[in-house]
């Protein structure tokens, strides 16, 4: 990291109760206890780690109040009435260091269509590409290589980083961020088998993104068949995720990355699907519905399910046959001495 | 969506043999009978949801010549022959308004190497970079960001969309629809091992896509190591699938979201892959082979095969032991009281 | 392939003992003995092949110099010392010709911020975006389209391919290649759920990409949440895979196809992790493990390990276990075999 704080821009952020040690340090990273080097900043966050604090190699640390022991000598220490919060408020002022509020305008660069309309506290970077007849809201950001298509919308305070594309007519609602590389609105995955070849079925609906969506890296969303696909209010998506077409996403969901969900399921509000799980279409998951990492959902789950495996279990009885299966091997050899020892008493009744 | 068509331009669409009800309707989408609502057009395609026409919210319902109910009185009913052919009907037109024919030319910001040859009738709009060399067919569309490589021939009637990066010395053959951010030849993954290092395989081959082909958003096919990677007449793709280098895929395949193909892997034609699967390197699937979703593959397979599972088993076979599996608390306690009886057994014959 | 060779350019670059047959043949390409058409070179780099000469349609064939068979009339033989040297030789040269170095500026539709350095032998191509305070090594390559955040640094003789984005503050160090659609540095995914929401955590860390590193195309690596995510030194990443934020991956690992590795997961040198493997967060994965293509890495594991499996166990108990699977539906036949025998001893011996 290029950026660096001085003890005392530190103590201004973190607002220490008091402090004790070397004033003179400089700050250019943050790291947990163990890990922490000279430069570092570090923090007590929970107290099992308490003992790390003596041994830490970190500049300045944040420590709780009723923290008894003393900095080195090259050390600082901060007592705060809770460090993780103290944390929190320095990592919320590097953000805005990192991400500065850009500067509304277009850059020249940019390539907009006459009917296009686009908020005058809007900022519009180098590349960007917009169509006829679409919409920028005010205060969003379009970072750079960005390309919103024909008739797309896009709300207020969004941020769309460089090279997302949302493709004609969709509609993206307010305070959505779009990381590097996400599509909305490409073609679902629709073929009619005719005389031997796969003959494509028009993908004429659209994407709804609603507000306080947030969308990972390389992402990919696709337009509905016909009415629309929908990612609802606050859900968070993570990177390589695939959403096929009138795929039906409810409030406040968690999408970890590399999902696949197909075409026509729904998931209900509240659903956490883990890393690599799959979906298959025209499901419905219900409302708090959680699937662990690389699991397979083929068929529809009540509201508040816990699975896992692929095809999906509950997620208890799965980890009971998992633990079961490490014993498959021990099973058939004590098959084999049932056997035997059945054959024994058959052999020795006939007697 | 920002398009609408009053009743009588669905009327002129899909041209029915009669109409009853309100013909005052505007309509702004399409949806089933049951998500329908005003100013949405919905349909009658299968015959069990009869019963949904009499209560759907629908401005304009597309009904088969036979059915008896009368519209509520701000609906109307088209009576069409097949309402699924009328759909599509209305669903083509849509797609021709949502894309219109781009006006042949080139884009003023698009950066064109002097020794690349573009068709007169072909579209390159802003931001394309095309290099020495490089060829573009006729009626060919590069949106927006599409980069073409040095000596890359596109040909005629492709539809490249924002963001595709075609390599060096790649070749797209005729109608082939490339959605955004597809990447066409990025190095194969070979390496050697050496001295405690991996040294790096030169890639020299290139990728071949023929005819018909279309590929979803984001997905990714690597160039050959020497020869080339093929992906044959009239294979779809769809989004975030890995196709490994010297991959060679038959005629119409299918390949769902997220599917891995490890390198010098062949497809035989008519092969369909679902989502999230993994062919392993070096393997033949025969012609008109199955995987379902999530299935390793890591055999050859016989022409025709239903696969299921990681590693894979026959369809059917799989499904049994997925059965079974759920079964394995209850086959243990069976086995422990097995156990236990042939234990008194041998007491009691040991009496 | 538009590149061609005579045979005088062929035997100028592997330096033949000797050769036979005809001189005329232009090459165009390179293939296995059994796949090569005429106007393609093949070799005999494995004895086992050593039939398939004889019957091969290639126009020159690289064989061993005690190889005793004779060329077709329209063929050549180079006899060489081995043929796989000299097949790299030419491999290597083919390399220098489809990706000759570029000339050294910058191209004049790129936008560079005024406080960036560019060195003045690196090469940036057009449409590239370099911010504010970011800095680009002696002979780097930007090829076109790549986007670089505000105060990153990319080291020496780096390629950086079409739309690679490296954001903010991160750090890439010498001789890395970025294939075209990679993503450094965008947010981890964390959130706090809060009141019925998930409320975004900062995430105020970056990457940092040792030298000699090779990532594949649209593969994502997310930054830290505060610290660093780190990738290894001579570490290759395939296409489309998954980072996570704080992931440190260490020296020389291989990290196939779509893995995804979630959160603060480490990896020590020389981890190999096969296509579709996903590994929790929070995990230490030894030096020198492997893990088979699906596997589902939940624990940590020892140095050395082979895992396979899902979730995973050591290759081959996960091996036996499969075999012993398949043999489930018939366990159960024997169990109930076994239980309907029990039955009738008891009957009789109660008799």
């Amino acid at each position: 990291m290029q950026l660096a704080f001085s003890a005392a821009e530190i103590a201004a952020i973190v607002q220490p109760l008091s402090s004790s040690g070397s004033t003179g340090v400089t700050v250019r990273g943050i790291a947990s206890l163990g890990a922490a080097q000279s430069g570092d900043l570090s923090f007590l966050g929970n107290p099992k780690y308490k003992a790390d604090v003596a041994t830490t190699k970190a500049s300045i640390v944040l420590v709780p109040a009723d923290y008894a022991g003393e900095p080195a000598g090259d050390q600082q220490f901060l007592r705060v009435e809770k460090p993780s919060v103290a944390l929190a408020r320095l990592c919320g002022r590097i953000e805005q260091l990192l991400w500065p509020k850009p500067v509304a305008g277009i850059h020249p660069t940019a390539v907009i269509a006459s009917g296009a309309r686009v908020a005058a506290s809007a900022t519009i970077g180098p590349f960007c590409v917009i169509e006829e007849g679409a919409e920028i809201g005010e205060r969003t950001h379009l970072q750079a290589h960005v390309f919103i298509g024909r008739n797309a919308r896009i709300g207020t305070d969004g941020w769309l980083m460089p090279r997302v594309t949302v493709t004609t007519e969709c509609v993206v609602q307010d305070r959505v961020r779009l990381h590097p590389g996400v599509v909305v609105g490409s073609d679902g995955f629709g073929y009619e088998f005719v005389q031997g070849r796969h003959e494509k079925v028009p993908q004429v609906g659209n994407v709804l993104i609603e507000n306080d969506v947030e969308i990972g890296s390389n992402t990919t969303i696709d337009r509905a068949r016909f009415s629309r696909t929908v990612i609802g209010e606050g859900t968070k998506i993570d990177n390589l995720v695939q959403i096929g077409h009138n795929v039906i996403i409810g409030r406040h969901c968690l999408v970890c990355a590399q999902v696949g969900i197909s075409g026509s399921a729904t998931l209900e509000d509240y659903v956490v699907l883990g890393g690599q799980a799959g979906v298959a279409g025209h499901l419905t998951i219900g409302k708090g519905s959680k699937a662990d990492g690389q699991t397979g959902v083929n068929s529809d789950l009540e509201p508040g399910s816990f699975v896992k495996g692929s095809p999906c279990l509950p997620y208890n009885l799965e980890q009971r046959i998992n633990v079961l299966r490490k014993k498959l091997p021990d099973l058939f050899k004590r098959m084999d001495a049932v056997e035997g020892a059945l054959e024994d008493l058959k052999k020795s009744s006939a007697l």
